[in-house]
């Protein structure tokens, strides 16, 4: 299902741009791009990163096949000597990223793409496209898993995602997030994501009533039978229905894993069916409820002490349903000039909120005596150090978020499983504050700018550049 | 570019059902499903039929292959003998579906499907992934166009959208609204969809100075030169340079096709750049427009005067950014029971909002005497009818929605060409009200249930099925 990478998955000013340069012999000029975002999605006080191995995968395998150069030449836009030069087209540069499952903030750089400029322009929609919207949804995974507790959250949005890889990695960024299990079978088999399911209302509906469709599936997986309940009536059929058959199961020495509620006011059916089930005795059947789920809602369900053990989420988590896009861009911020000397560029604009930080940049984490983020700060690098040595000059408990990740356009290393990104993001929320990490009003996390770069600022601000 | 369909693209349940029918025998029972959406999108009158060819394609190629199998077993889930009743599965029914660019509404079923209870069960979740986004997206690209005029909106979305196919699936869907070009390379040579571009900021910083990057896009460029103005200062800088270099071009016998304005107040700067452009003498230079527009944007910008030519509308439009999806469900209508018998089913829920219309139906459109549309009605079908003829039971002027598809699991007819479903939605819109067709407040379109289907609703509330 991974689809292959195709070089046209591009903006066509890209390619335009790429002859223009190519004509003009700047093609091969040195250049730093950094891919940022400049707004925290969801009203939130942080992002996750994610999208880096999807990511540098298309830029390691992007090449032109002769269709794509055939398709090119009937656009009237490219001449033969370009297409021909295309023919040769690979990605060769270095990529310096901030690591899935990292928080990640307004301004900081999340890939910083050193290549010569016809590399690093050509690989900029992919880049966005792929690291944006991966970035968005374990963001909003990790929102909704920190409501609904560790381990108690599966992505049931494959049917609502925004297209079939819109579900794919969705389900790979849920996953990162803190979801522990999907839906999305294929996802399962890609990424090695626990798969889960229950069954919907049509198999209620094949049988001749609700009862006779339980029990079938009771006999068919007496070892995963979770028994979805508001096909008719949630209290006065469903859980009725459910007990019996539940009851059933134990006296065969089976056990009837979860009922499933998915319409209705959940708290309280969740109450009505956990006091139904104990009273049956019935007390290890666990509750799952679905149904427009997200953060807020979930809240809301442990507010009013709702006893819901597992919550499916779907729609509002896989398209970021209250803030479907992350603004990432992706910017010039150095370039050899003719006589070789790196020159920092700066995009002014009108609006001071889209300007651009120039130079060639880090993102140093610091963290207090606690061990807690105490604040970033982004500085101009050491020097045109490719080599992965930087030298703190902040803090000596400070770490580099921006690790090479892509060297002369292979991967330094390969990918790690997902499970251990999941697990470092686990981590990484032992150190970010309540304030930050909080749903209502969280504090703003301090990103500062660091000395040397507010004054390249500065000589750039008046040199009008 | 276009991903490779996989069987596992589903949820999990799908196949967990698909193992239980078939232990029990009920696999090859014939039923009717219905896909169908049930609140109609963005607070709008309307919503645009979108992705029927890529859903029925995947549904045409889907086959387990070995590895897909393997995987499965690994699930602990799967009995041998299931997995090898899988190895031969394949689609043979019949699907009834509302054409790429028909309007439809809420309740009403855009894919009727006809086939074993497997195999309408498993390819649920993908027809639902497919048409819901593309339909969705189809949406709103018609409300944008709508508002921005004909031919004058060109999608830019594909580094914010959704995945990869988020992306492409977009471009289809958007082109089909009524987008007259897309930024996406790939979406272009997919489907013959025209490409256009300008260039970014990057070009401007790539060069000494702005006037330098004008004149080398102009150069490199002269028949289709845009520039974008926005880099430094719109009216300071970014307009007086193009303007320079448009009386250059001017001079050589070229003309400056553009400006692109990117940030900013919009309005206030297309006018003062208008009034520049004019008087320097070039007033067959347009206006592109870009950044954060939608419906409503356009229409604000179109209220306050911008003489704005071209919208170039990205992220709002490919997320479908006010209500990223769209609420499509897929429910069993009717089954054959075990004697044989056609029996309607329906599911009544907790909520009214989430019950379903049984059996075997039909959408018929009526139109009044002016052409324009009068109202929808859903009504039984006339029987098991799948020759393709129906009788109008409830006008002269009505026509059946739902028409032949695919027959024994192979489409009935070569797919047209997307320009056509584009055209085919604008002649459409002649027929649509203006009340039902406008953005605020829009009128209900009144969709009937006809008097038989009315009836059976009423026979199977009061069985309670």
């Amino acid at each position: 299902m991974q689809a292959s990478p195709s070089p046209l998955l591009t903006d066509l000013y890209q390619l335009t741009m790429l002859r223009g340069y190519y004509r003009l012999g700047l093609h091969r000029r040195e250049t730093c791009f950094d891919l940022f975002f400049r707004r925290q999605p969801f009203g939130g006080g942080y992002a996750v990163a994610a999208g880096l191995e999807d990511a540098l995968s298309f830029v390691e395998q992007l090449c032109f096949a002769e269709e794509d150069l055939a398709y090119l030449a009937t656009l009237d836009l490219f001449d033969d000597d370009f297409l021909r030069h295309l023919r040769d087209f690979r990605f060769a540069g270095d990529v310096w990223a901030v690591g899935e499952g990292e928080f990640v903030f307004p301004q900081e750089p999340l890939l910083r793409v050193h290549a010569a400029l016809e590399e690093a322009q050509l690989i900029e929609t992919a880049l966005l496209n792929i690291v944006n919207f991966q970035t968005l949804i374990a963001t909003k995974a990790a929102r909704v898993c920190r409501e609904a507790g560790r381990d108690n959250v599966i992505e049931f949005g494959l049917r609502r995602a925004q297209g079939p890889d819109g579900g794919m990695s969705a389900s790979r960024a849920a996953f990162i997030g803190g979801c522990a299990a999907t839906s999305n079978v294929e996802a399962g088999r890609c990424w090695d994501i626990p798969v889960r399911g229950t069954h919907a209302h049509s198999w209620v509906l094949a049988f001749p009533d609700e009862l006779a469709a339980f029990r079938a599936f009771a006999e068919v997986y007496p070892k995963n039978c979770t028994l979805l309940v508001d096909t008719f009536d949630t209290l006065r059929s469903g859980v009725p229905n459910a007990i019996r058959v539940g009851l059933e199961m134990k006296k065969r020495g089976e056990r009837l894993a979860a009922i499933r509620l998915d319409s209705g006011d959940s708290a309280h059916l969740a109450r009505e069916a956990r006091r139904l089930l104990d009273k049956a005795g019935l007390t290890g059947v666990r509750i799952l409820c679905s149904g427009d789920l997200d953060e807020y809602a979930i809240r809301e369900l442990k507010r009013r002490g709702a006893p819901i053990d597992l919550f499916g989420v779907g729609t509002r988590l896989v398209t970021a349903h209250d803030d479907p896009a992350l603004s990432g861009v992706y910017k010039l911020a150095a370039m050899r000039d003719a006589a070789g000397e790196w020159s920092a560029t700066m995009k002014l604009s009108d609006e001071d909120a889209k300007s651009t930080l120039p130079g060639v940049k880090q993102v140093w984490r610091r963290f207090d005596e606690a061990g807690m983020m105490a604040g970033d700060t982004i500085e101009l690098d050491a020097g045109d150090d490719s080599s992965g040595h930087f030298t703190s000059r902040i803090s000596h408990s400070a770490f580099p978020l921006l690790q090479a990740a892509m060297k002369d356009g292979r991967a330094t290393a390969p990918w790690p499983p997902l499970a251990d990104l999941r697990a470092r993001l686990k981590r990484n929320f032992e150190g970010l504050p309540e304030s930050v990490a909080r749903l209502h009003e969280p504090a703003t996390y301090d990103v500062a700018l660091g000395p040397r770069l507010r004054e390249e600022i500065e000589r750039l601000r008046k040199t009008d550049r």
